[in-house]
């Protein structure tokens, strides 16, 4: 198998656990956040910038990737760790999600979607088969299921059949996997916010034993309090011996509150996102570098940070670079923001190790977001 | 003095010359090409990759500091080597170019330059005594003198009046020029494409007894021969003991020619600039690595090239990412840029050193420029 999940030790406390998932490029310590590289690179980084940081596993994404430069550009190339010059694992998504969400005049049949590109504008299709045969193309370490995430909010009938049919397409994506001893194939759970739809396609999922499992269609429009209980309703339906992975979160309070409700592995693009809008994560909170305020601030972004960025340049440098829209300032706060989050999850499994995940969630978030608001909670 | 040249060889068969520039940052080996990094940064380049691929100094540009994010900023900061990082030398013009090719509704007088800011609008103006207050605030080791570069074509009187002025202007900048023990403030000979104005343009500066002379107003729309007739004309009338530096000039023919003329430093946005182009200097001659033809290259940018893009990165991956506008790209390519300009000038010493300038000279045109049609001249 090209994947396989290892649970080190459970948190007594919470559903948090620390695992090491083994995967042909490597083995990666969970709780893990995986920094997005859309279109084979994470946006304005280094591989070398990415290693420095403790980045164990990026995410890229089938859809762009299909588009642009195309799958058969990057398997001549060697497959994408060759191509973008990243020797650790990769994951891919499957490309269902940007289907729904950039794409346009989108049709969806049983067979798969119809859709125009949302840069040419040509008709282009994506079913199972084809997710499969371009992520065997990239030859990441971990390909995923070609689902559908239902919109928010979405009624019942249209989420239960939606979901049925990515189970479907979950046994066609199994079905056409081709290298099943060098990538891993991940299943979705979908069901929208219907708990008792998330838990029989979760059983259904589950079912077809897959290496792994991704909760998806959350972080859609909802509250974090309905993800959170979408995410509890899930849960325990997927096996212990396997990891698990939260799409498209990445907010500290989201991977804490998440790694507590037993999830192993998360992405988002809001570092490298928001960083575009020189605003920076600290351990104070975020820091819109930007603002007037910091014209002659001659201190680090974060006081408590020891990166590169923190290290070398201040809140002056970064403004100023920011304001006349140099890349530098992006790059600065890019790597910045990927750091702390890495750093945020190094001390989460510290924190798992230690029997002190609680106290430590309640230390972290009351520090970042200003208030005991979130941590009482727990 | 703050800045002392030391001449280390002639070249026996042209009057390119082997030196070391002497800086309160440290020490230069000339003929030297200096990346330029307008705004406190070298586009998309940090300090430590600057120093990996060998640049010995840079330019920052005094006209957008004043504006972005204003001198007194980086004053507080400590001046510009704390304020982004760089303990290397660093050279800053003073402005008069930039008030000259970007400002809005300028007018000359005697006291200096009224204009309005590229950016805002706002009405603003620059003398001499302002340019020198500004550099002081930068802390540059080199600081220029505040000249006006004629426009291109210009009537023999205007120049004339203007080069005229520009000596009076420098009169004014060495009088208040404040840190002359940690500052070495160069002069600029102007006079247009007149031989005569150049020669007495350049008696009256060197008469100043400065650090170091630059050659101004070239590069501006006259042809390459043009300049390189005005170059000739210029550098006889000044001293052997001090550095010649060509500013605006960055093109591989116009490096090589300039050094054989006796310019030991120069400056140019070429090969940051084309980079955002997606070209490519190479040792064949430039390469625009966006067009179709490259999509499926998976050879370097450069084949002779050894840095870190070129042994890293193909052809295919840089020609995506460019296409799709990932900075990495950009990175990618300005770095191999700066690095092949730099290199170029390491071994354009290293042939001054061996007694071979003409032959590598000969060699390398030939190359780059697929013909012998620049090489024959020498």
């Amino acid at each position: 198998m090209a994947v396989r999940f290892e649970q080190i030790q459970d948190c007594q406390q919470t559903n948090a656990r620390l695992g090491r998932l083994h995967t042909p490029h490597g083995t990666i310590e969970t709780p893990i956040f995986m920094p997005v590289g859309t279109l084979a690179t994470v946006k304005t980084m280094s591989p070398e910038e990415l290693k420095a940081i403790g980045s164990q596993i990026i995410l890229a994404n089938t859809y762009h990737l299909y588009l642009r430069p195309g799958h058969e550009i990057v398997r001549e190339a060697g497959g994408l760790h060759t191509f973008m010059n990243w020797n650790r694992p990769i994951l891919t998504d499957s490309g269902g999600f940007q289907v729904f969400s950039l794409s346009k005049l989108r049709k969806i049949t049983e067979e798969g979607v119809s859709f125009r590109s949302h840069l040419s504008g040509e008709p282009l299709f994506l079913g199972p088969e084809q997710a499969m045969e371009i992520q065997n193309a990239l030859g990441s370490d971990i390909a995923m299921a070609f689902d559908e995430c239902a919109p928010y909010p979405a009624d019942r009938e249209y989420v239960r059949q939606s979901a049925e049919r990515t189970v479907r397409w979950l046994k066609r994506c199994k079905e056409a996997h081709q290298r099943t001893d060098s990538q891993a194939l991940f299943g979705i759970v979908q069901g929208g916010m219907y708990p008792d739809l998330r838990v029989e396609n979760a059983k259904a999922i589950v079912d077809l034993d897959l290496p792994g499992y991704a909760i998806g269609g959350l972080s859609v429009g909802e509250s974090k309090e309905q993800m959170y209980e979408m995410i509890s309703h899930t849960t325990p339906y997927l096996p212990k011996d396997k990891p698990r992975y939260l799409m498209g979160v990445g907010s500290p309070d989201a991977l804490i509150r998440g790694v507590m409700l037993g999830i192993d592995m998360f992405d988002c693009v809001l570092p490298t996102r928001i960083a575009r809008n020189g605003t920076a994560m600290t351990s104070q909170g975020r820091l819109v570098v930007k603002k007037a305020e910091y014209a002659r601030d001659f201190t680090s972004l974060d006081p408590e940070c020891d990166c590169y960025t923190c290290t070398k340049y201040t809140r002056a440098y970064i403004r100023h670079l920011v304001k006349a829209d140099e890349t530098f300032g992006l790059r600065l706060i890019s790597y910045h923001n990927l750091h702390f989050l890495l750093q945020l999850m190094t001390k989460v499994r510290e924190a798992i190790r230690n029997k002190q995940l609680p106290e430590f969630a309640n230390r972290f978030l009351t520090q970042y977001y200003g208030s005991d608001e979130l941590s009482v909670r727990f």
